[in-house]
């Protein structure tokens, strides 16, 4: 990796770190152990790094950031945007050290205009917030990963969530970006029109980049109107097969679905030993989760059709619900599925999350080989999938100090790789085996041009 | 413009192009002085360059453009990717000269997934001929520019159409391109899954880069289920203010329309003057244009709820059908809008066509001032408007050999892009205006990193 002749010059970075302190006030500078030791290792990353940043740094204003860049760049010290530390991929962890920027402190929203149906707001902003600030308005916006994640780290990731197969993910909801260099320039990707064509799509090519060629300072969002009538309904097959086939069934028959996802039998095991929703326990089987929205007589005639659908592809139960609190009680399953496995993991395990993505058709075939390979392996493992996308996460547990069973791990994943490349897929964090140096080497070009040194976030997007 | 240092090197131009037949053989290679015309030249353009081509060429394979690219590299002789013709912003135009890359000869559906919902065709494939292919499996692309239009210009493009509001515009279908660079190197921009993250979204960044990054000889498409109910509808309004406040009014109350196109009076009158849409007559007044689609029940409730709105804001009619023969009727004065302007006007008058998009609330003004300014100079002008998406074409009638009116039609144009930009809103040919050159100055960069020689499409997206 070219971030490799990074070394960790104590001397350079102690430097930049006095020169910021200057610059920003002792305040926005923390050195405190237990600080680094949050902003650099998680417990929820499948991968961490050995190494931590030598500083925190907190920035109030795009001003800020690009003054900091500046310095940085000056003394060739690695940067890490900071979002809200949600990521399960280790996006903001620091294997080159360097500075961490912490992008709390800017969390404003800077503009509302629900005319334009549009926002203006810091990176800092949670998604959550800025929905339950403009809920009024009758606007929202869409994607929904992670309560707790802010919008840099969206942008940053290309978030989605259980709305994509509906509303997109997050590149469909960037109007504007104010985005700083690695040498400290800040630029504004275009002005505020939501739709243009003009240019090349700088937003497009930022959103998703992890922080590898800028750090978004401000981003103006597009909003979408908050469906009237909504349902939700929960459907459980004897087999992942089953499910699947219901689910494309379903797609292909151009069923206007907000959501549909999968769960997979162990994945409602997890939540029934977390003890259960709310009380209520699930049938240990894969089980699919609707949501539907539109006008009140196009939610029935869905929910209808999905019904009958699933029932011809041997559903056992289909329950459907339309009242606020029994749907937020379904949902919040789907929601909270991801704490259950931390909660049923043994506390000395790990979790190594995947991202998959193949052609629908071939989704239930990969899913039932992956889940076949860990289990012959004796790895506890669920699987979650958003299945009108193709994409799907296995999680599985292991434990790092057991060599039998890392090496089991390894057979797993490069086995899924294989597959998912066979079927024209993806893994997300295995590019190389995917694309081929040739189009690698073009990605890499676009790093060269826009961060020279490569300082931002070095260590993430390109994975040798 | 960089692209300036490219003279035209008669030697070193018809040395390349003794190469490229011998590489292609003759009958791949034209200069026909007709065949050169044809591709250098458009009536339908509202910019024309002085210069033509020297050749065209009709590659057969990627592996053929790919020959070309080094041929045109190794003596530095400019390529313009050309397609259907259709464009009447002058893509294709060939202003340093250089060879025409003519992509008619690629024109394969490769492979069509019905059950993963895509299609991998070549760029010279007709998108109505692909949607007519494939239409027993009840899946279609829906951008619908311009009937002729072919995939790689609508790629080149980012194209959109009527459809856009509910379906988005070309690079929401893009799940892979095979891209061959200006020295010859050719890559596929990744795998075949629905939605991914990984790496770079280079999707994005060929898409709507007019060739200027990369010749398109391959693309997977996404595409989406036909809707099984359709309905359309009409409704004439006093004003350009009313019109676009009733469209608002829909869009934010979160109905589900198809399309909502806005024509104005003038517009109107020159469908009447073409003989009207099969002997129908229109009211020559602001009209909204709306498709709905959806569930049976949802059609009816959409279209229901938008008369009421029309009616709330004035509207005078509100015509609303639902048989194929009517839709298509009503729908046909909408698509072929364009044609009856280039039918009404004088012979020796020329068209500039402009493409403007600002936050949808300001809308309404920039289009009355935009007429009242040309109305004023007595410029005969009319306009189409996108108005779920802000964006709106004024197309202008001017006689290029009259300095006066020449004078008058760049007062409009200037005026128009001062105030587009006061609005936060983008003209697309106007680059420079709307971002300013630091951000210009990342696209350069880009555009040095991928075509360092500037041989792709020289003069193009950069406007100075």
């Amino acid at each position: 990796m070219k971030a490799n002749h990074i070394g960790k010059r104590s001397n350079e970075y102690s430097q930049a770190v006095d020169e910021i302190r200057h610059e920003l006030g002792e305040e926005a500078v923390s050195t405190d152990p237990d600080d680094l030791e949050y902003h650099g290792f998680s417990d929820f990353s499948s991968t961490n790094a050995t190494e931590r940043p030598i500083a925190v740094v907190r920035p109030e204003s795009t001003e800020q950031v690009s003054a900091i860049a500046k310095i940085c760049t000056k003394y060739r010290v690695p940067m890490t945007p900071f979002g809200a530390r949600t990521s399960v991929e280790g996006n903001f962890s620091s294997p080159f050290s360097g500075i961490c920027i912490d992008l709390c402190e800017m969390d404003k929203i800077i503009q509302f205009n629900p005319q334009d149906m549009d926002v203006v707001v810091q990176p800092g902003v949670n998604w959550m917030a800025l929905n339950e600030e403009i809920k009024d308005s009758g606007l929202f916006l869409p994607p929904d990963p992670g309560p707790t994640a802010s919008i840099g780290g969206m942008v940053a990731t290309n978030c989605s969530g259980t709305n994509a197969m509906r509303y997109g993910t997050m590149k469909d909801y960037v109007v504007n970006l104010t985005v700083v260099l690695a040498d400290g320039t800040v630029i504004k990707t275009r002005q505020r029109p939501r739709k243009t064509s003009a240019g090349y799509n700088l937003n497009s090519l930022f959103t998703g980049s992890e922080g590898t060629l800028g750090i978004v300072t401000q981003a103006t969002l597009k909003l979408a109107v908050l469906p009237t009538n909504l349902s939700v309904a929960t459907a459980a097959f004897g087999s992942i097969h089953a499910a699947a086939a219901a689910a494309t069934t379903m797609v292909r028959s151009g069923l206007p679905l907000t959501a549909l996802e999968l769960m997979d039998e162990a994945q409602m095991k997890s939540i029934n030993e977390a003890g259960g929703t709310a009380g209520r326990m699930w049938a240990e089987s894969p089980t699919l989760f609707l949501k539907f929205s539109g006008t009140k007589s196009s939610v029935k005639d869905s929910a209808q059709a999905a019904q009958a659908i699933c029932r011809q592809h041997g559903a056992s139960t289909f329950d459907h619900v339309t009242t606020p609190k029994e749907m937020d009680l379904l949902w919040s399953a789907r929601k909270g599925a991801v704490l259950c496995i931390v909660a049923a993991k043994p506390k000395d395990a790990w979790i190594l999350g995947t991202d998959v993505a193949v052609p629908i058709s071939r989704m239930a075939d990969i899913i039932e080989e992956s889940k076949a390979k860990a289990t012959h392996h004796g790895l506890t493992n669920c699987v979650i999938g958003h299945v009108g996308d193709g994409n799907y996460h296995q999680a599985l547990i292991y434990h790092p100090g057991d060599p039998d069973e890392m090496a089991k791990l390894k057979d797993c994943h490069d086995t899924m790789v294989k597959r998912a490349i066979e079927m024209e897929g993806t893994v997300s964090e295995c590019l190389i085996k995917e694309l081929g140096p040739t189009t690698i080497g073009v990605m890499k070009a676009l790093k060269d041009t826009l961060d020279p040194h490569w300082l931002l976030n070095p260590g993430k997007v390109f994975d040798e």
